[in-house]
């Protein structure tokens, strides 16, 4: 088991990565202060997963709630359904939520957990690669509105992180592209070494070789823990890791929630921000296509759907969290290996890379 | 106008209480960061205010939302109308919401500063005496639950308060009485001085003599903002403020939300809360019945709704958030002037006090 630490003084929190790690009590324990645990998980991932977590957790107040799957379902009324079986099971402030699943679970868990009764304790159990190294760390919780992905949110840490490897290997191939593409995404804002390394060992990820996975999530989570330690609410550094995230954002509501994947998005958005940041003179056309390389190679898109005009990107883009004061600003590349948060781009550059 | 600071380093903040303060942009403009600012009012109070405000904040780019007026309306569903429009205006992280209005739209708007774009900015502009004692102070938000009150909710201070005492000159008579609740309750759990001067100066309070209800204010926004201050997140003291609250919620629940309004259970509350201390000893009866003449004086009830029964009752103290580890806790008195956050008494004592 490897196990490094986000560090937020009285908030940090451990993450374990490794094998045969989910039905471990030794890792609960510790984090659970009352004896009332509610497990939130999804109706995909409970006949795998549920009952292991239940024996971990044998000699506690143990119950559940089974949500449908999907970021479709990730809305105000499905997140109500938590707080429904707390109520009703008349759980106290010092109850503790586990999120069973990937990230739709955990960021609606994470976010029940910040609300109930103006906060109470939460577990991130992540069960895909996606939310293994993305969003089960940080403390970034929250919902979907209509018109717009995470809209309604909270900042809320969770007391530990517990990724268990074995769980990948029940995850869909297009899930597993989808989480590496968050992967590359700590290479390209921050670690060029990195970028080599996932480019030499992409065959191994796709094959599901678990040290080579273990390796990538090691490291994928002390890059996001680092920069998290640097700026917790997002008034800096934090917001590079939204790399491809606002043209990705944009193309999930475009097309509609669910249809593509998140990672998909992001994939694709890093490359449009590559193309960006070519056009403004950092990246060479080299790079570009490099970096098309490495998100193909991991199964991704490269570009907009065909069906997405780019004047509704467009109009999506400018209702991102991103935008300050009316300026649309982007995560771009200076370099593979560093990003910059940037509105010093013409809106025709945009358009261009988009169309 | 008379100023006071809730102390919470970089949270901290001022309370403005005095007359024709609504609509002076001098008390506004330090506390708007961007451009855009969305005013949240309820179907009363923005004939009477909405306008003046709107006059103060020339100048800026402001919307408003005019929220159906009740305690009945404080659900996900009416909330959620808040983030439909500053999505329709697609509003920034750097806007500023603005909550005109009694204690129900304060906990919906802040809890939606709280959580839209995962927090924005917020300002309090209570327009009656509860919201102007209690609810605008501390930074706790939130909205009801079928299953219980103020069951899902953040900590999320505001940048200001702004309490225009004009504004009690249209305040129903039953709403005046509610408000004075709170205000007997400040000096009930920490104040016996003011107590002494609440009881000599009730004449003057419910007749809105100006001077005495500014003193009334001031000094209960001065108890409230030291235990604040002593203990933000309710780990320790600040559980007092919570004297009546508990009796009060399930009185509350009880005959339905609105029907009763929040001062008016937390007053019966109080009496409940002191019939139980005499049992425990603490109080003498002739202290159970000057707290009865100090509620009764305020035009508040003293006792239970006649047509809720008392196993009702206790069922749903049950549910509060108070409850911790399966205990109910209780702020009780120890003597008229200093409460106490408790759970040594006994289920018949309590049965015995609500039949």
């Amino acid at each position: 088991m490897r196990t490094l630490t986000v560090e937020l003084g009285t908030r940090s929190y451990p993450i374990h990565i490794g094998s045969s790690l989910l039905n471990d009590p030794d890792l609960y324990r510790p984090h659970v202060r009352g004896s009332q645990v509610m497990i939130v998980t999804n109706e995909t991932v409970a006949p795998l997963y549920l009952e292991p977590v239940r024996q971990a957790l044998d000699g506690l107040h143990v119950r559940e709630v089974i949500l449908p799957d999907g970021e479709v379902y990730k809305t105000l009324e499905v997140w109500n359904r938590i707080f429904d079986a707390l109520l009703a099971e008349r759980f106290a402030r010092d109850c503790t939520l586990i999120a069973l699943g990937g990230g739709v679970i955990g960021d609606m868990t994470g976010f029940a957990a910040a609300c109930y009764q103006r906060g109470v304790d939460f577990i991130q159990v992540p069960t895909t690669l996606l939310a293994q190294v993305d969003s089960s760390v940080g403390g970034k919780t929250g919902l979907n509105h209509p018109a717009g992905k995470n809209m309604i949110g909270a900042f809320h840490q969770p007391r530990a992180v517990i990724a268990d490897t074995d769980t990948l290997g029940t995850l869909p191939q297009r899930e597993l592209s989808a989480g590496l593409a968050e992967v590359l995404k700590y290479g390209f804002i921050r670690d060029a070494e990195f970028l080599d390394w996932l480019e030499c060992h992409m065959t191994g990820l796709m094959s599901r070789d678990p040290d080579t996975l273990a390796h990538a999530i090691q490291r994928s989570c002390e890059v996001k823990a680092q920069i998290v330690a640097e700026d917790e609410f997002e008034s800096g550094s934090r917001a590079l890791l939204n790399l491809g995230h606002t043209f990705g954002h944009a193309i999930e509501t475009g097309v509609g929630y669910g249809e593509w994947l998140h990672g998909e998005a992001v994939g694709a958005g890093i490359c449009l921000a590559a193309a960006l940041s070519a056009r403004l003179g950092w990246l060479t056309e080299a790079e570009v296509e490099r970096t098309h390389r490495l998100i193909a190679g991991a199964g991704l898109p490269t570009g907009r759907p065909a069906d997405l005009a780019p004047e509704r990107m467009l109009e999506l883009m400018a209702v991102d969290k991103k935008v300050l004061a009316g300026q649309l600003r982007l995560v771009l590349l200076k370099q593979l290996g560093e990003a910059v948060v940037t509105s010093d781009f013409d809106r025709d550059a945009l358009a261009h890379v988009l169309a």
